[in-house]
């Protein structure tokens, strides 16, 4: 039952809580009241199909992940300087998913306390300071992590780049550097790499890690080429750093065909570091660091103990192992192979009929669909994106549009998804684009506003795109997919 | 059921666990399989009498907090970005038990994330980047936290101290520079806090935070002078900086007459920014930075989002109701003043009877006793603070020692923990205190080594205590209490 009115709930909201924690769809907010499986109810009891929520992993609200909760909560909620089978039992479990070496866990409470102290284990193990990260990244929000976040410190104006932070281009073969044009997009990827680490190098400075995640989400849904990570892998050990392979959005089956995303480069890749997150405790809040015994013990070696108050406590334990056999049990890894192939093929479909649709990339339940007005040029699509969500939100679909140019369709459902919701959604979005193909073609232009008013600046030309970092300087960003300035919907001027 | 035996346990523990991650009593871990109220019971069904567990605030596995944590996680747990009833009225009741202007809430996953956020908070509100941290102070794990916790940073070898950070002496009024003696501690310490201010402006730096918590816990139970935060946040405040509140360990009524540790300076001091954490959601991994609408403001017309995907979710923001209420009903307030009350009238009664008791002080449930070799010249009595650690737990009572010099008896129960309770812990103190001095007086010396095997260095006498913070640098440190390496306990020693 509801205590306040939508419009009471906003206040209290304005008056309470921080101006810079935003809501979905700012002009008229969504008020959730329960959730099932794929599916989220507002106060109108109106169902809403949710394309977006990859933290609620096997469901919303799955009753065996509250059945383990209650459970241990009935028994025990307490710190690991205690001895407890579920901490260990988790332990083993989880690194049981992952290549052998990668052996030793630190559990803790967020993707950001995962990647905050992964920078802990690689400069303490390697002696060095410095990091590279990919353009575009997002590894959180402590201060640590925005210092390597291009997608946050990148709206800090210039200068907001560190001096111990290097940026290698995303490897994006649509819209990067090197593209699927090229005889080995790896290769000069990594290579890209190799040149920073060797200016670093002239300038007396020292690698202490790569970072990535295993796929991009908030820069776009990248999924970088075959032997990417091998060759940076090979670079960044011989600087005397360590990879770290951030999987907080990918893993924990959601790419099908593997448990992990970095294990879709192919098995003789061995990140040192992985960290996790969002969908471990589906919802509950705890995240895990893993890394080699190597690097476990020179993190020891500083003789500085890590306590972390609520990291592993035997409910989080409880509810990780209950995950776990969830996705084990209902095969989930099975189950996103075959809906994230038809709703591939689904959108592939769309390709062929509609130009704006530019490219459709995913592997299971992570997939991409980069909108753009011109396919030649591959101008970024970013006001029809935009307009695409808050159609879709008036049919009562969540979806997200994400990346540097924010046109990036960006789906990431919880992993019960079915073949009849991806139908449905790319219906809608077939309906969505033929009546914006239908203006478009009965106006000069497009008919929609080369820019939307968040005055993102979009590049003209496919030629423009190393420089997108550069471009990321203004208010309207955000972090995980939906426009949270007030966002004027297109369409109104679009049929007229 | 236990899955494992505690060998096995510990085999699997080692195999899986960073070694940074130190349990209790290294040398005879405890496995614990279950708790209630302030006992907790081993595999063996053992009942421990706790009064380490801060956590467990309103007592483990309380059903109330159960039933609130079920209720919501079978209807919804999501993020942030919907809006949602129970978040708003959750941070309109914590609001209310605070000054007026503090309004404005952040909902994270933990101390360390709340502290690191203050700091983010602090830096874009002044323009400024500097910090002012007390010695002894911990205020987390994260990188920026570790930079301003000299409990950590010392251990790290010299020069670990960062430019930016500037150590002022903990307002330790029976350990500290200025003590009990002194007309105007308060004023005195106060008056150093401004003068490491005009030295830092003389070198060009300014002033983003002073942050300490509102009583030092693992600095060793440091309840700071009268107006001593008043004219510290004048100071401040005239730099451009902002006073942080870390009351991660002692907020939540913990200090019985107030709801928060800072208020108990009086009504006349209201700190920028208050930070939450353990407590909150007795063992449910949540936190808080509640802060100004003018801080607030400033935070968020940098135009970057702050999202935090755990953070004030339902689930947690229903625990945290929960919390409140118990509090209430249960009127553990008063409870812990009349408990707390009663446990240092006890203390004062030991200290009365056994030379070693230098000092007793505490306030509520927040309890510390100084042990010391020598009363005049105030020597810390590390060696014998470890043996009363180690003899409790024999008797199946666990209490931790902290501060500079690990000899601080640091007492914070669950808030339900009883008379019948202080009674029995100290008679057990007053058992082993009687059996150390009989051994004392039957030595040469006091029976114990000088130093335990930690090799702790501490000073010799009284007047050395202006170096505490260089001393701390071996490696036997911990966070909080108990001591973390193989600790030889001289009982067997002392009974020959």
């Amino acid at each position: 039952m509801e205590m306040y009115t939508k419009a009471e709930t906003l206040e209290l909201r304005r008056k309470h809580i921080g101006p810079s924690c935003k809501v979905f769809f700012p002009k008229d907010p969504i008020k959730i009241v329960r959730a099932q499986g794929q599916y989220m109810f507002d106060e109108n009891g109106e169902k809403y199909l949710d394309c977006v929520n990859n933290v609620a992993h096997v469901g919303h609200c799955h009753p065996d992940v509250i059945k383990a909760a209650v459970k241990q909560m009935e028994l025990l909620n307490t710190n690991s300087r205690f001895l407890h089978d579920s901490l260990v039992q988790y332990a083993k479990r989880l690194t049981a998913t992952l290549p052998e070496q990668l052996s030793v866990c630190y559990f803790v409470n967020s993707g950001s306390e995962a990647n905050d102290l992964a920078l802990r284990l690689a400069r303490q193990y390697s002696g060095h300071q410095d990091v590279i990260t990919l353009d575009h990244a997002y590894h959180g929000h402590v201060t640590s992590l925005i210092d390597i976040s291009p997608y946050k410190f990148n709206q800090l104006g210039k200068d907001s780049k560190k001096e111990f932070v290097h940026v290698a281009p995303s490897p994006d073969t649509y819209r990067g550097k090197y593209r699927e044009d090229h005889p080995d997009p790896g290769s000069a990827y990594a290579d890209d790499v190799t040149k920073i680490i060797e200016e670093a190098h002239k300038n007396g400075r020292k690698i202490a890690a790569f970072i990535a995640e295993s796929m991009q989400s908030c820069g776009g849904q990248v999924i970088p080429p075959a032997g990417y990570f091998q060759k940076v892998a090979e670079s960044v050990h011989k600087a005397g750093g360590v990879f770290i392979a951030d999987e907080v959005q990918v893993g924990f089956g959601r790419v099908a065909k593997c448990f992990w995303g970095f294990q879709l480069q192919g098995e003789d890749f061995v990140p040192d570091i992985v960290t996790m997150g969002k969908p471990i405790g589906n919802g509950h809040p705890m995240s895990c660091v893993v890394t080699t015994r190597e690097i476990a013990e020179a993190f020891g070696a500083s003789g500085l103990e890590y306590f972390n108050t609520f990291g592993g406590n035997p409910v989080s334990c409880a509810i990780g192992l209950a995950v776990l056999d969830i996705i084990e049990k209902e095969d989930l890894q099975g189950h996103a192979s075959r809906v994230g192939n038809y709703l591939v093929q689904l959108l592939n479909e769309q390709k062929e009929k509609h130009p704006l649709v530019g490219d459709v990339r995913g592997v299971g339940l992570f997939v991409g669909v980069d909108l753009v007005k011109d396919r030649q040029k591959r101008t970024p699509a970013t006001a029809e994106a935009q307009h695409i969500i808050y159609k879709l939100k008036e049919q009562r679909i969540l979806l997200s549009a994400d990346g540097p140019y924010r046109n990036i369709l960006k789906f990431k459902p919880p992993m019960c998804f079915s073949m009849e919701d991806a139908k449905h959604v790319v219906n809608q979005i077939d309906e969505i684009l033929t009546d914006l193909e239908e203006v478009t073609t009965s106006n000069i232009g497009n008919g929609l506003p080369t820019s939307t008013h968040c005055k993102r600046k979009t590049p003209t030309d496919g030629s423009n795109h190393e420089s997108n970092s550069h471009i990321n300087r203004n208010r309207c960003r955000q972090e995980n997919g939906f426009c949270t300035e007030g966002h004027k919907v297109p369409c109104k001027r679009i049929r007229t």
